[in-house]
This record gives structure tokens, C-alpha cells and sequence, in this order.
């Protein structure tokens, strides 16, 4: 089975070919537009990205594909009111990662809960159907600074619960046992 | 007491008339630029709206205030992973403000919690000083259908903790009390 990912990023490619063995995952070519995100909600947006990508796959007569999978994630922080949310990709553009994760802490109230959760929906067209979604979720807590080189964007920040590592500490493995991503992943599979 | 208040919204400026007595509010002057608000955190949004405001009303020449007000607010839906949230303007916008509640209703999963809550941030930057936040907040649920015409934007859906009415249902003053935007103006005047 051979899927478009509607996705430059590397991070979410890497857990992709992890969380999807067997599929031939075929990466958005460089020489692609960008993939317009400018929804309200991860479903929106996760719907949006699918949806322009396989339009434009589409129209390009390249190899075909059985479908187009298309991520729409983030970090809903309860003490920043659910922030950065569906915004996660836009807070703080420019800076390096890191400085972002740092910046991210800096917002936190003084003395505020840490509860976070980390959200990922995926967006499914198959060839010649209609799309769906699937979504998965994982309850945890920021840490007080950016811990481990593991996993991607946020990673470092996110302690999820039950654990005492962030992600960017724990394994894939046991990452992708856990995560929003994984578990959407798994639903993505089981509907399929 | 002269403020300028960095708002065309016309549901807030009548709430600050009532929640600021004894301040005479300038509304934002409709020959004036839009402010722009396109930060991931209502605090930011807030501060990006004061600031933008003050820098442009002191360009202007026009009659001196005391400071410039700036509201950012929005409501977070626990099931739709804290949207609308910052996003709350920017939801749906072209739809009169009924089909956009009905639209923000038809996106609630079956059988979801129907918690939210409604979140207020005020910028003040007063002449020659720095700028300060204030916030409040309301716990809350979505009604099953929007109900009663008072208030704005989104209160026909929202049911304050305690009560049964929406807060299109329930008067000012009861909204007043209980609202996200009366405890941050209040919380605003205790600091004055």
C-alpha cells in the first residue's frame, strides 16, 4: 500500500514509517506548494491538508497512490487555556526549536497546574473516496525545563502520565506506545 | 478617567460601559486601521491589541487619554480540545454570529463532555507606562441548542457553572457577575 503523507515534516515522517509498517510512505516532494493550515480546530485543519494534497497530487499525473494521509497535532496546555493548541506549529515561528520550547515554559503562570495534553488528528482520502478522521490523545504535565534529544517539537516539555521522562527522553518505542500520534495511528489501522 | 478602548466590537464596548463606571470610554475610531490579533495566547493577542493601539492613537494627535484598554477573549470547549479558543473570532467568520453557534454545536462528538469555559485577557498600558494584563475566567457548559438574545457572540450557547440559563438568557447583571469579562474588569480597577 503506497500513501502521500501531506507532511514536510521530518519528525512526523520518521514516527509514520514506525507507526505504519508495511506502507510505502511517499514524503510531499519538495517542489510542492505549501499545505495551507488555517482551520479552528486540529479536525479542520487535519481535513484541509488532506484534502488540498490529494487535489494537487491529483493534477500532477505522478505515481499513483492508494490515499493521502494528512496530521494535524498539538500541545493543549490547561494553564495557557488549551495553548498553543491547533497553533502549535505557528507559535514562535523563526526561533529553533528549543528556544521555542523555552519561550513556551516562560508563558507558564507561576505556580499554575502543569497538566497538558498532547493531541493528533489524521485526516484519511482514499483514492476515489471520502475522507476521514481519526484521533488519538495522551494525558501529561510539562516539565520545568526541555529534557531529552528523542522525538520532535514539543517533546522534550511533555512528561506523560504515569512516567517520570518526557518523550524526548523515552524511547520511540515507549513513545509511540503512548502517544496522541500512535494512538491515532492505530485507529488510522484499524479502520482501514 | 479618559480610555481608549482597541475594540470595534460593539457587544464588548457596551459591557465595559457598564463594568467600568466612571470611565469615559473612546471607542476605537472607525477610520482607524484594523488591530491585528495573530498570536497562539489570548495574552498575547491582548498585549499585540493595546500596544498596536496606543503606538497608533499617540501618532494621531487626537485627544489625550489615560491609557488604552485591549480585550482578547474567546471560549475554550473541552471536547473540541479547548477551540475555538484564541481562535474564536476567527471561527467561521462570515456567518452571522447564529449559524456560526450552530455550526460551533454541529462540531460537538456525540456524547462528548460538553464542558467549556469562557476566558477574558485584558492589556491596560497606561500613558507613559508599561503595559499589565488582567484575566478572568468562567466554568461552564455548551447548551444543546443556542438560547436567548442577550449578551453576545457566543453566550446563547453558554451555561455558567450553577445555573440553567445561557448567558444570552441570563440578564447583565447576572452575566456581569459570573462573566470571564466582569472578574477581568474587576480584577483590572483593583489594580488601577
Amino acid at each position: 500500500m503506497r500513501i502521500l503523507l501531506a507532511s514536510r515534516n521530518a519528525g512526523k515522517l520518521r514516527e509514520f514509517e514506525a507507526l505504519l509498517p508495511g506502507v510505502e510512505l511517499v514524503p510531499w516532494p519538495a517542489e510542492a506548494p505549501d499545505i495551507p493550515e488555517d482551520g479552528a480546530f486540529f479536525q479542520d485543519n487535519a481535513l484541509q491538508k488532506a484534502t488540498f494534497a490529494q487535489a494537487w497530487w491529483a493534477g500532477q499525473g505522478a505515481v499513483p497512490v492508494d490515499g493521502v494521509l494528512a496530521d494535524d497535532s498539538g500541545l493543549c496546555v490547561d494553564a495557557l487555556w488549551g495553548g498553543p493548541g491547533v497553533l502549535s506549529a505557528r507559535f514562535a515561528q523563526g526561533l529553533a526549536q528549543d528556544a521555542k520550547n523555552r519561550k513556551l515554559l516562560a508563558l507558564m503562570p507561576e505556580g499554575a497546574a502543569r497538566t497538558a495534553r498532547f493531541v493528533c488528528v489524521l485526516a484519511w482520502v482514499p483514492r476515489g473516496g471520502a475522507a476521514r478522521t481519526f484521533s488519538g490523545s495522551v494525558e501529561g504535565a510539562l516539565a520545568l525545563e526541555p529534557r531529552g534529544a528523542g522525538g520532535f517539537g514539543y517533546d522534550p516539555l511533555f512528561v506523560p502520565e504515569g512516567h517520570a521522562a518526557t518523550f524526548g527522553e523515552l524511547g520511540p518505542e515507549v513513545k509511540h506506545a503512548l502517544s496522541h500520534r500512535g494512538r491515532a495511528a492505530r485507529a488510522f489501522l484499524a479502520g482501514l
